[in-house]
């Protein structure tokens, strides 16, 4: 076999680890999808709270997610913006929004049973 | 904008939490994988307990990812077959194993700099 299943699961553990936590991913989902202030993030995402996203966001920055772009005005305005490195992750997680959807359906057809 | 971001949210969050802990993913991608037997799903997979992998295998047969497929020879074997449906999130894992593998990359060339 030519593949490396040992280096496999190494990256495959890598990607878990870093998506750790249940909020990472909607986050990026969030972004993605145009949200840009923390508000708007925040009001996006029901059930995070003000300091798990704050956390987030700045793990996200130092692990060159997105980008904290700040426009000197009155009052200041910060805005993430995500990097490729984010949008790169897009597809793996339309693929889990799909996967979600069917998944439910298989249960609830197994419950109805 | 006609995509359902709120449906779209709870079908990603339905994924992350059928998905939640570190182990089911690797676990899908060993049987997958070609793993079949339970020594040998543990063995493909450093610092899986017993316990761990006996309890996460009945979970996922329980959410029809798995057939656990029982021969009455002697002694009795017993093989772990993946479902069509665990089959279905292959995409997304061989995704997540390739963007691990970029992510390792790109912290790394950081963390050298």
């Amino acid at each position: 076999m030519d593949r490396d299943q040992v280096e496999e699961l190494r990256s495959l553990q890598d990607t878990l680890y870093f998506i750790g936590g249940k909020w990472r991913i909607p986050i990026m989902n969030s972004i993605c999808n145009g949200n840009r202030r923390f508000r708007e993030i925040e009001r996006s995402i029901p059930g995070i709270t003000t300091r798990m996203l704050s956390r987030e966001l700045k793990d996200m920055e130092a692990n060159k997610l997105l980008k904290r772009n700040v426009y000197p005005d009155t009052p200041v305005l910060v805005e993430y913006e995500p990097t490729e490195h984010c949008r790169s992750f897009g597809g793996i997680i339309s693929e889990m929004i799909n996967w979600g959807r069917i998944h439910r359906d298989i249960v609830v057809r197994k419950e109805n049973k």
